[in-house]
Formats: structure tokens, C-alpha cells, sequence
């Protein structure tokens, strides 16, 4: 039976502080540290292993997946890190407290930026300090400037075809370390969840999610590894 | 200009406890994490960057990777991991005191065995507690059982030419971490030691060595970057 085992990054530093974060390059906090460790404990614990994980370009994610690896006896397994699975990027919200947002522009426009499936928050100020266009990790890749889930979901879904589910076909078992709406992605494609639910769906920082699949990578289960 | 730099895993605890370590999975110490984030910091503020990273299967030299790029903020770079670039195998000496060997064997037999190009330490018992063969991490790998020096370069060797000089040849800025021995099988090719002074060449631990090639791949200096 395949294995897959999805975990959204610890506790970063704009979590804490309530900021929109997407595509900024946020440590993790103290906590998240603990969160991920915590993570690979569990997955020791419950007898989990791996063959090959994936994680995106940002550092959240990154050292959530090597702290968690490291509790396991694991950092030896292959990683592959793609740009494909980073967070939605929230355009010129991008660094904004949520709080402050919404006195601005009022609760309701701020519940469409982050709840709206297709709607894309506006476009950041070319001179933000936000801008991530000279940012070398990015190099020759048409990045966007501003992501709905939607569109999220459009770049998460291929690399899942192209990567993730034929590894899962060829039997490898993989660990995902990814972000809030990446992860969403793929919880609405296994699940089948629709485009109204998955926008309020919450993922929880370091918490294992493990999907039971049959060999054709049809969902039978999902579940919380720390309720189990 | 192609770059290589070569970083030697901060201190082990059995750097520490002077026993020979080889392929047995020995985590850096607190001083070779502050080895790792300082080799990290230096490579920055040289204006060190990097396209590749090649390492080991052995935590010790994963991790101080891992920390280095963290402190260069590149932790999103690939990484890839193979076993061709672990340490030297020492068989039957594997976990035991370099000194209290020497009591037993004399200090002959040890530098034969430490320091001779193309003699291999006995093996190890097939009970032994530092038996790899059931590591998960070597399933499908014909491992060796013990290596001498020359052993060690013949599988380094053709992992430079299939992997890392193509990449140099490519204009990909490489990071190598390693092991005092692979990184010797490779100062060795690059720098034209003979066999009789590489087995004594010194790779101190946690410290960049930066070599400077032609486009050809000959090697027209290398430094310790600490000493720039």
C-alpha cells in the first residue's frame, strides 16, 4: 500500500505575528523548531519510514523536513525541493498583519483574499521591499506575482503527476514537507474536497498527515498521526 | 572561472573520542555545529555562492551542510546525497580507540593501517555491533567491508567524473561535504599528490578549501579560505 505522509512547516515567525507570509523567506520560530522535531519523533514512534521526500524553496519548509529527518535517523534519504510546492504567494499583502489589513480594507475584502478560491490578492509595488524578482533561487522561473488557490493549486497538481504520484506507483514512500495552500492542493485533489470547502480547510503547523491509498493512489483515509 | 569548494564535516563525537569512525553514523558534537555555521558565515562573507552541493550518507556530513547553507541562507539549493563520497571504510577498527589499538597492535601496525596507501584494516566480525549490511540506507549497494586509502578513491573517482565535474564544466558552482578521506581521494586527483604524501595529508575539520580551476578542470591554486 503506498505511503504518504503530508506536513505543513512549524511555527514561523510571521505565524506567530500574524502576517501574511507566502512567498517571504520566514524562519521558524523556537516552537516550530520543536514542532518539526516533534514531527519526526511521532513518525519513529509509529514505525513510519521513507524512501524520497519533497519540500519546497523556502526555508520553513526545508528545516522542517531536515530537523524532522534528523530525529528519525534519516537525513541521508533523497530530497528534491521545487518552487512548485511553495506557499500561495500573496502579492502586495505579502508582509501585511492580517489584523491591520482588515482595518484598512475591512474584514470582509480580507476574508476574500484569503478565503476567495479564484481571487488573487492585488498586485505588490515594484519597489517592495517584498519583491522577490532579483531573488536567485527563482532564476528562470516565470514566477507569479500574485496567487488565488486556484492558481496554486494549477502548479502544485502538475509536479504532483510529474513527481510525487510516480513515485507513489513505484512503491517509494514519500514524506511531503510543504506549506498551508500547497498542502491544500493536494488535500483537495486526494480528498476530493470542493473548491468552497478547501478554501477554509486548516492545516495545522507540524502535524503528520497521513493518506492511506490504494495502488492507484485512490484515498481510503486521512487522518491526523497524533490522533492515532 | 568554475568554483569547488571542499568543507571536511565539522567535529564528530568520535573526532572527539579518538576512535576510528569510518561508515558508522557518528553526529557532529556541539563544537562541530559551531564549525558547520562558521564554515557557513565565512563562505558569505567571501562571497562564496553555490549551484550544487554533493555530500554523503553520513549525518555528519549532511548536517554540517545543512547548517552551513542555513547560515548562507541557501538551504533551498540542490542537494544530492550518495554514498560514493562517505569515509573511508576501516572494517574491524570501526568504534575502536585509535590509542588503545596502538596498545595492542603497536604503533606500527596502526600507522600501517591508518597511514598506508593500499592496505585495508582487517574486517570486522560478522556479529559486530558497527555491522552495516542490514542499513537500510546501503540497500542495493555492493558496501565495501574495509578499504584501504586506495579503495576509497577508486569509488570517488568515478562520482567526480559522472557527477561533479560535469557540473563544473557546466559553469555550476559546486559544494562538496565530505569525509577526510574522500575529500583526500579528491585533493589527490585535483592537486597531483602522490600516493605516498596524501595518506598524510591533513583535512582539518569544518574549514572551506577553495580550488581554483580552469575551464579544463586544472587546479591553479588551493587555499583555506580562513587564511584569505
Amino acid at each position: 500500500m503506498p505511503t504518504l505522509v503530508l506536513i505543513r512547516h512549524g511555527q514561523s515567525a510571521w505565524n506567530l505575528e500574524n502576517r501574511f507570509t507566502g512567498w517571504w523567506d520566514v524562519n521558524l520560530t523556537d516552537q516550530g523548531v520543536e514542532e518539526a522535531k516533534a514531527a519526526g519523533r511521532l513518525l519513529a514512534d509509529k514505525g513510519f519510514d521513507f524512501d524520497q521526500c519533497y519540500t519546497s524553496l523556502q526555508t520553513r519548509a526545508i528545516k522542517t523536513l531536515n530537523l524532522a529527518l534528523e530525529e528519525m535517523g534519516r537525513l541521508w534519504l533523497p530530497v528534491e525541493k521545487d518552487w512548485a510546492l511553495n506557499e500561495r504567494h500573496y502579492g502586495g499583502l505579502t508582509g501585511l498583519n492580517k489584523a491591520e489589513t482588515a482595518k484598512i480594507h475591512g474584514d470582509e475584502q480580507v476574508q476574500i483574499w484569503r478565503r476567495a478560491f479564484d481571487i488573487s490578492p492585488p498586485l505588490g509595488e515594484a519597489d517592495s521591499e517584498f519583491d522577490l524578482s532579483k531573488d536567485r533561487r527563482y532564476a528562470g522561473i516565470k514566477i507569479p506575482q500574485t496567487e488565488s488557490l486556484k492558481d496554486t493549486i494549477a502548479r502544485v497538481q502538475p509536479y504532483w503527476e510529474k513527481k510525487i504520484a510516480p513515485d507513489l506507483k513505484d512503491g517509494k514512500r514519500v514524506l511531503v514537507s510543504a506549506h498551508g495552500n500547497s498542502l491544500r492542493a493536494l488535500v483537495k485533489h486526494l480528498s476530493g474536497i470542493p473548491d468552497n470547502e478547501i478554501v477554509s480547510l486548516e492545516i495545522p503547523t507540524g502535524q503528520p498527515i497521513v493518506y492511506e491509498l490504494t495502488d492507484d493512489l485512490v484515498a481510503t483515509d486521512r487522518y491526523y498521526l497524533s490522533e492515532r
